[in-house]
């Protein structure tokens, strides 16, 4: 009974918009749409929607689209209503609220365009509907995976660990950071991925140096450092890791510098465990960069929550105080980054547990140098 | 002198805000951004964008985004004054607002968050700020290409058919939608383009029947019909494209009814020039099927403007009343679609002339059977 799970959530949202006193809510989030009704259609981009959820406080929910997308929404959201809107949004809005009789309706602010709030507040105020902005509702439910997401995490890390190790095989000098990216980006989907969570990092020698790369046309030589980070999307849950290695043999001052990022995110993963904050396990890591003397050269954040979307809450930061919950995915990703020499991060993604935590990654190739 | 394009764009727009007395526009919508200052970063969603434009009445504009992007914003926007934001837009926009002395703000109200807004709100109240909501103020600029971005969208179109032709090469049966997809991606990046314009289209047989197929496992047979819908972007240009063809010989009943749809394209073609309405020519396309018995068969407007964006204004429809403009580029794209027995559609883009249309694809293959 694999889809029960978006049959809970929609109970459990349904429980805190009876607290709330909201009678409906519209979801125009799409990471949020999928989490609770199993639709997968992507948007593309917030003005070019492929739907919208209207969760009322209790009965049967909608799913809001068009006919383009009738079959997908019925195959895949099967707990909903589907109702198509042919003259726009707004209409069928109007329309359901009427029938429903909804005195309030919430709505995703954080992911709702100016110009249809506008337009809502006109269909508001002709029917005497309440509008309240909503902001987070739905994120705060996707903090806590359950056991069925925990295994499509689990998955979707091992199949990007597998995708990493074909595509390393065949890197040789004269390959350019884009064709390692492209080929990682071909090799994800011909190994059965939706495709890439974020766009793929390839980076050598000095381009690593910078955090958020972005791949050139720069050729791979023979003893250049190379960091990698990716992920790919498997059935709707995303993985993230990086590697950092060198073509050829590392030379001392490369040894060292890795074997500080990983005692680092030892530190950080030893630490990780239910009540402990973001602030406290960012420390931990950061900490050993100090006192090995590159403390200036961390200029993120350590790691961020991982699900349907690649970054999520919680993020574990020297700003973040709130306390890790058994159940919440996260990255643990150190860096160090000298401009004019390059960069090295090694990322894994960890399930916070009671006491301790659980390490998704099981390759460890390029972590114990 | 390839820049001076964004200059005089600004230019423009400067006359524009003066005559609607808008001391500045904030810009936050990534193709009118790309459009306005030559800066490419992509937004990841809207709720991870990678900078603002803020056009002053007068002056020298300014683009705000975060220390990650600093490099490629100088490089790229350097008419403008870069401005990074450590706390914030919000922060930052408030600075700017009272170092330039701003009463008066625009906003894209079709591309601006509700959360956002609401914080803009509490800002300008604070700063005696009157906002001033905006729509489709930079969209009209785009609606007619200039003689640079004209050549650009011959390139892209160009390099999208040799694309189509390379891959098409290459199939054979046993091959599956998403591999021939995929192959198009990829090839897409090899010859040079930014990556595809919008999700590819592969479908066989009645997989072809629905106007926006998402690629499949399924295996193509001899015999099969396929139809193909891909794009690619060539320095920001977007292409769009579709082919139906046969894999093998094809039928009787298959070359009467991709007559009938390509005879209908050539009649929409024909109509195309400067003070047509979008009516007229869906109607041109229409009729003919109508009259060939297929008119029910073909749900959907005949074509869309294309440029930055690969769905832009204006579109040819049943309901599209505007007249057409000389520099204006459209698709002209009917089709017919029987869901037993699968769909035909024929995509070229045109430039709509004073005295007819330019059809930018060369290619006519598949098109005159």
């Amino acid at each position: 009974m694999p889809q029960h799970d978006e049959f809970d959530r929609i109970v459990r949202l349904q429980a805190t918009l009876q607290r709330q006193k909201i009678d409906g809510l519209l979801v125009s989030q799409p990471d949020n749409r999928r989490y609770l009704s199993g639709y997968t259609a992507p948007d593309h981009g917030i003005q070019e929607s492929s739907g919208f959820l209207l969760i009322p406080a209790e009965g049967r929910p909608y799913l809001l689209t068009d006919s383009r997308f009738t079959l997908q929404a019925e195959a895949e959201a099967f707990h909903f209503k589907i109702e198509l809107y042919k003259k726009g949004l707004l209409k069928l809005l109007e329309q359901l609220a009427s029938r429903m009789g909804l005195h309030t309706l919430g709505f995703e602010s954080d992911y709702f365009l100016h110009s249809t709030f506008l337009r809502l507040t006109h269909m508001a105020e002709k029917e005497g509907l309440a509008l309240k902005p909503q902001s987070g509702l739905v994120e705060k439910m996707r903090l806590i995976k359950s056991e069925k997401e925990l295994n499509l995490l689990r998955k979707s890390t091992r199949l990007n660990e597998k995708v990493f190790q074909s595509v390393y095989n065949t890197i040789e000098p004269g390959m350019t950071e884009r064709e390692i990216a492209l080929a990682i980006d071909l090799t994800m989907r011909e190994m059965g991925a939706e495709g890439p969570s974020f766009d793929t990092i390839v980076a050598f020698g000095t381009n690593a140096a910078r955090p958020h790369a972005v791949p050139t046309d720069r050729e791979l030589q023979a003893g250049d450092l190379v960091l990698i980070d990716m992920g790919l999307i498997y059935q709707g849950y995303c993985s993230d890791m990086t590697r950092t290695f060198v073509a050829g043999k590392p030379d001392q001052t490369y040894l060292d510098r890795h074997r500080l990022v990983r005692r680092a995110q030892l530190a950080a993963i030893n630490a990780i465990q239910a009540g402990v904050t973001g602030f406290a396990v960012d420390k931990a890591a950061r900490q050993v960069l100090i006192d090995g003397g590159y403390g200036d050269y961390f200029g993120h954040g350590l790691g961020h929550g991982v699900g349907i979307a690649v970054h999520e809450e919680p993020r574990l930061s020297p700003s973040s105080r709130k306390q890790l919950r058994a159940g919440m995915v996260v990255t643990v990703e150190p860096g160090i980054y000298l401009p004019d020499w390059g960069g090295i991060r090694l990322e894994n993604m960890v399930v916070v547990g009671e006491e301790g935590c659980e390490t998704l990654n099981h390759d460890t190739t390029f972590l114990d140098l």
